[in-house]
């Protein structure tokens, strides 16, 4: 299978006033978006990816100057992969706060002409959806073939079935749920914990200061991998391995599993933005669309009018399958039709991320159902 | 039920170096002992209460001057409870390198004169075990009617079995492993790094400083606390609960988890000390026994010459009951005998602290039968 190749972000720049579900409005913003294959007559072949926390725009290719630089779904989306994009349009969109160009908080807040820092609102799932809508308008798209994401993308997924739910035909929606459970709520806390009492931090200012919180979202990033990753793959790759042969009875590291989580802390720690943490993570503990309904997820979706498919993965215990279940059965309750596989895969929810070919040939079928509606 | 009363510890002083697994060898050192009960003509009666993580020598009854700070297995110990200090005399000690009394890192180091700091030599469960035996030693107790522990200090009451067979007659191993899985050591990595990447720790020398990392305490003990509850009493106790009543999109405290996290950190970071928290996390590590078996379980556990006892609770996902039929496993491979409880409690891996009619009654039953060898 072939890569989409070459890609090219743009800026979209949106000059109204985007009111926000906390009552504060942001007054100017850009939001980053690639794209790739080609619109049809009608432009009824559109999908929007929508991206989980450390991710972007760039979900699909490389850029010119970074040929490593592979978007962050180019197995799922490409010509002949399972978003065939010989068939779609496909939409990559980089959320409003984020840290990878979008307007977020290191940008300069024009009402102090300093960079907002923690004083970036906080946003949610659906300003995150409503903001995404905008770009829809000026591109052109009144409906959606589809709105997809994996976790935190498969809840802007889920939002957009039920703000607007005649802009989209089909949601698909992956390893997510409905809402976070309370081990999840105390996850992020004792991640955002790690940033905010770090001295490095300075109340969000760390710009001004010419440092970043490091130690901070070090830790908080080896919280999020642990929960990442299933226990068993966990022992299966790292087991109880020492990096250096031997029991060393000092504090450096010696098991292969510190040894790849503080990696991927260093790594993290390098390039993401630590108030872009914070607020991504209140968005994920903020998602709640049954909270409006007496915690009746059944009512939430009946205003929903799209077509349905939902994935989750046995190992996933972040978001167990449980949760997915949770959702179909309210689609259901709603009659809303709806497709759902249960993937046994050993990776945990990095899954939805990864090459399994019972789970991406689901959703190959899938979206070669959905290209038969307007071939 | 009555307790044990008013309690005194003791300290007792070994001036004989101790060689440690690590090499080193500490040269004089004090361990806090209390005692419950009275012995029996032939001293046959006495029980070996080995203490976890954050837990001491107090493990029954209250002191004079402080009647609210009650031992941490009060209703495990006392006149008429499971291990029934009428009939049993019961041993609690704090471990070596603990911060409750015994030499540990805040302790003068004589090779220098000034406190241990992170140079306090670590330590693993074995050394710990060789520590206690001098105390049961001094006692004059030549076999232990049994050893008993919870957790880390299941590990301990096994590592007797181990290195003393012919010291206990029964070992009791409750929600306890033969080793910590990978996600174990991966949750002890970050609570350290949390600890050992704040400023205030200054390379473990924070007592010269005047200052505490307490920030880094505080999330090491918030991550250990998610370990430590089940996923749906964690969500049955506090849910999506809000403390603030709406969302203050902000990033104070807003869900009742988070509250109770912060508040569980808070205390714990006032009182424990942050050089024991590295120590004790590497001895759980560590501790390994069948390592120098070639990973055969079976193979070290055939020197016991112990009956035993083992219990696990079916929502402890920290020590799950998979880990406790290892070890039931390869003492049957040993024909050793082996009475087994899984419980089905819902409060996770702190449910061994927790008051369960049928596991006190396990435990109540089984100590029963063991005072008939001496009644």
């Amino acid at each position: 299978m072939s890569s989409v190749g070459i890609v090219t972000p743009q800026a979209y720049r949106f000059t109204e006033a985007l009111p926000l579900q906390s009552g504060a409005s942001i007054a100017d913003y850009t939001l980053m978006v690639e794209t790739y294959g080609t619109f049809n007559a009608d432009k009824s072949n559109a999908v929007l990816v929508c991206h989980a926390l450390n991710a972007s725009h760039h979900v699909a290719g490389y850029y010119a100057d970074q040929p490593k630089n592979v978007g962050w779904w180019d197995n799922m989306v490409g010509p002949g992969k399972p978003l065939d994009t010989n068939k779609f349009f496909v939409i990559g969109i980089n959320n409003l706060g984020s840290c990878f160009g979008s307007t977020g908080p290191m940008h300069t807040n024009p009402a102090t002409g300093k960079p907002y820092g923690a004083d970036f609102p906080v946003v949610t799932v659906e300003d995150w959806v409503r903001a995404q809508a905008r770009v829809a308008d000026v591109l052109g798209i009144t409906q959606f073939a589809a709105v997809m994401g994996g976790s935190l993308g498969g809840m802007q997924a889920l939002a957009w079935s039920i703000l607007f739910p005649e802009r989209l035909r089909h949601c698909v929606v992956i390893a997510s749920t409905p809402k976070l459970s309370t081990q999840n709520i105390a996850f992020n806390d004792v991640a955002r914990q790690a940033i905010l009492t770090d001295p490095d931090f300075h109340g969000g200012d760390f710009y001004a200061h010419q440092v970043v919180p490091k130690n901070g979202l070090r830790v908080a990033r080896m919280i999020g991998h642990i929960t990442y990753l299933s226990n068993d793959d966990m022992a299966e790759k790292f087991g109880r391995e020492l990096k250096t042969g031997d029991y060393q009875f000092g504090y450096g590291v010696e098991f292969e599993i510190e040894s790849y989580l503080r990696y991927q802390g260093d790594k993290f720690s390098d390039y993401f933005d630590a108030n872009t943490y914070l607020l991504i993570t209140k968005a994920l503990d903020y998602f709640d669309p049954a909270r409006e309904h007496g915690g009746d997820l059944s009512k939430a979706l009946a205003v929903t009018k799209a077509q349905f498919l939902l994935a989750s993965f046995t190992t996933d215990w972040r978001f167990s399958p449980e949760r997915s279940r949770e959702i179909v059965k309210a689609l259901v309750d709603n009659r809303r039709t709806v497709s759902y596989a249960e993937i046994d895969a050993p990776h945990g929810h990095d899954a939805f991320l990864l090459d399994d070919a019972r789970y991406l040939n689901f959703i190959a079928a899938y979206y070669n159902r959905i290209a038969q509606e307007f071939a």
